[in-house]
């Protein structure tokens, strides 16, 4: 299987520039899973519950979804992309995952970082691992990588790779828990993270690039430098993460000792 | 506060003189509070429980906790050291907290490493940090690193500092994990690492040193070398790990969503 990331340079509102970015990006490589950054065909930095509502749009209806699920059926991939997602009166900061076949999970962040808490509501969904023609995959977005539960959960239901679309702002953080992630779970890590700057509502946000895919043994397989687009893919055994022992005596999730943990 | 590591290279069955090396190394450094490698007194690598049974010693009447008692007192110092704990028919892989006043508590590795499985009995005691002068401290030993469960249940019990005894063998990985624990729970992370290698009963293993220091942001306050004994300290505030505020917005602790995660 192969498996990538989309690393790019969005341009704040411009939906269709982004789209049409993200797609011809993807055309140079070949892969059978793609990520795609958060927010990717948005951008990150809105000012306001209102703009953000305008941008928004409903999932699988929308633009932005429809869009993913034509390029998925054309070109016979499977894609997790970062997206605001309108419902009603709410606004998530979510991800889709939609394949050939057509629409398949949606995921809605479930920690919010610095003013997406003025702007999004928080996910309420379960963290839920979705089959992809016969591999396990979960979704999660950018700072969830900061609570190890939420890798965590995901592994424990069967996750074999999690993606992880991603605006990630603090310098290395996330390339290195991500590493740590995948070690202690024995997954695949996919992160999809954006670059370039925003400035908008007196803030200035720079995106730190480096777009990561790491093995179960905490291996970097590919990573994407701080300022450069680049859609990267490479091969994996994803059979490898079903597997959680790291010597012989030890299997990673039988030995967990749950007793004693506190949630 | 001035909190240290003590890095050094055990010899096999030579408990003395185990004792008298690290005693030495802290003799050439100010700390308040000493972090001294797993199984420091003892060396790692033995070839039966008969064999560790007759070097595990009662806690905390036995040999080593009582020198570690005395060295304690003596210089007004805490120490948290690894050591094999014997009682009755069971015998631990265990770490011993004294101070000043005397014999403080007892952790019991709840995460044994490969042939350890063989010989030691697995932990049986709560995750429970201790005051230790007004500071929260939590221990744990060498691999319970890989289980982000043990130093979030410590972190969220109330642990400043948490205090790691190791011998590690996996290249970089425990260094690169005890910084994500640090990270994601905010606290200040000493993992003291063994340096050497031992060859018995048919086996080789490499202790790979990098002893280090972390603060809760993830920065690397001290990380000795893979290859050379030392004793080093570092001033810290350990009042900074009480707050768990990473942005305006952001709480690390507040922000988790605990209803989601699995355990």
């Amino acid at each position: 299987m192969r498996v990538g990331y989309v690393q790019f340079k969005p341009r704040f509102g411009d939906v269709k520039g982004n789209l049409a970015r993200a797609f011809a990006l993807m055309e140079g490589e070949d892969a059978d899973l793609w990520v795609l950054p958060e927010l990717f065909a948005t951008g990150y930095l809105f000012d306001s519950r209102e703009e953000l509502r305008e941008l928004g749009e409903p999932v699988p209806g929308g633009h932005t979804t429809r869009a993913l699920l034509g390029f998925a059926r054309d070109r016979g991939v499977y894609l997790v992309a970062g997206l605001a997602e309108r419902e009603g009166d709410k606004v998530y900061n979510a991800a889709v995952v939609v394949g050939p076949r057509g629409f398949i999970a949606r995921y809605r962040k479930l920690h919010l970082f610095g003013k997406e808490k003025l702007w999004f509501d928080p996910g309420d969904l379960p963290l839920e691992p979705v089959d992809l023609g016969g591999v396990t995959v979960g979704v999660m977005i950018c700072f969830d990588h900061f609570f190890p539960e939420v890798a965590r959960t995901l592994a424990l239901r069967g996750a074999q790779i999690i993606c992880h679309p991603a605006n990630l702002v603090l310098p290395g953080m996330g390339q290195l828990s991500m590493r740590v992630r995948a070690m202690e779970n024995r997954v695949f890590t996919l992160t999809a993270n954006r670059i370039g700057e925003e400035a908008r509502a007196g803030e200035v946000l720079r995106f730190t690039g480096g777009s990561q895919i790491v093995a179960p043994d905490g291996a970097v397989l590919a990573r994407a430098p701080r300022d450069r687009e680049e859609a990267r893919a490479v091969e994996i055994e994803p059979g490898e993460a079903r597997d959680k022992r790291i010597t012989r005596y030890n299997d990673l999730f039988a030995d967990r000792r749950s007793e004693f943990y506190d949630l």
